[in-house]
């Protein structure tokens, strides 16, 4: 997606590690009018596809989720970083490997909130390891709901996740695919 | 709001110790299309107030601030949990103490994202004792930056943040105000 290319060259800033800071638009300033224009084109992408709810994770995909359940006019449901090991019977829960933070968290879901006629739209900020998008896929999996596919905002396609799990056929729609950043130069798939 | 107040009365669940469970529309499952009538009504309160920023905290206010940025069509600023105590310069860190788990947290924002310029709406789902929304406030003022008011969703009356921040000087605009909770049934003020 241009729009969202142009905006990462623009506000992105590449650090030591791999790192890409888009904070400036994307997960701690936030853009709502981009997070628009962003759920429209995977409403393009997933047109007729059923989708009737979006799952993300906390915390930064919750806005760029809460605009495109918006367009697609069905609720968000937002999977809970939770402290303790949660063995409640009313929660699916998952675990979920940060490689940024070497840790690793568990996230819950209310089983009401996840049903097995459900058609999910995933949405996260970012694709790289996969880890947290494969939490979303377990806990949709432990509902026995349908996942439509999973709509990135990035993804860094030198890294493994994308490739894994659409090859564990899952639709994955990335809007912005980025090959390289060596040398701090933003490089496009 | 009649509209919000409504489904409270529809999908809120009284819990013992005067805990209200919203989150089948507010912060677990979230509905937009609420989400847009609230933002609707603080943007006719705050008209001409010359809002250029909306400040949040992580993580249950960042759906409603997103869906209320599109209305004010301004950027959202969220205030990110940290587990370290943040020294880093580029940052502004205050301390929310949480009534419900009985822990004292760290949020930060970085310096770069509020500035002495800005004119901050202060978005929340709830009020009770007032912490978070004293986090948001002290973070403005260490920026410089003018704290226009504050829009929360759902304010426990009973309980003292609101008249606290109110007699402070800061306006706060509550979508939905509740004065008791006893035996389960909810009375509005």
């Amino acid at each position: 997606m241009k729009l969202l290319e142009e905006r990462i060259l623009r506000d992105g800033i590449v650090k030591d590690g791999d790192v890409l800071k888009v904070d400036r638009f994307l997960n701690h300033q936030m853009d709502p009018a981009l997070f628009l224009e962003m759920a429209r084109e995977w409403k393009r992408l997933y047109a007729d596809c059923g989708v009737n709810k979006i799952l993300t994770i906390e915390a930064s995909g919750i806005g760029i989720a809460c605009i495109t359940a918006q367009v697609f006019e069905c609720p968000v449901v937002f999977a809970k970083k939770t402290k303790t090991k949660n063995i409640a019977s009313d929660v699916y829960t998952t675990s979920v490997r940060s490689f940024t933070h070497g840790t690793t968290y568990d996230v819950i879901v209310s089983k009401e909130y996840l049903l097995p006629t459900d058609r999910l739209l995933l949405i996260d900020d970012f694709l790289a390891n996969g880890a947290a998008l494969d939490g979303l896929i377990d806990l949709s999996r432990q509902a026995g709901a349908t996942v439509v596919g999973a709509g990135i905002a990035i993804e860094k396609a030198f890294q493994p996740g994308g490739e894994r799990i659409r090859r564990e056929g899952i639709r994955v729609e990335s809007l912005a695919r980025i090959r390289s950043m060596d040398n701090g130069r933003i490089e496009f798939a």
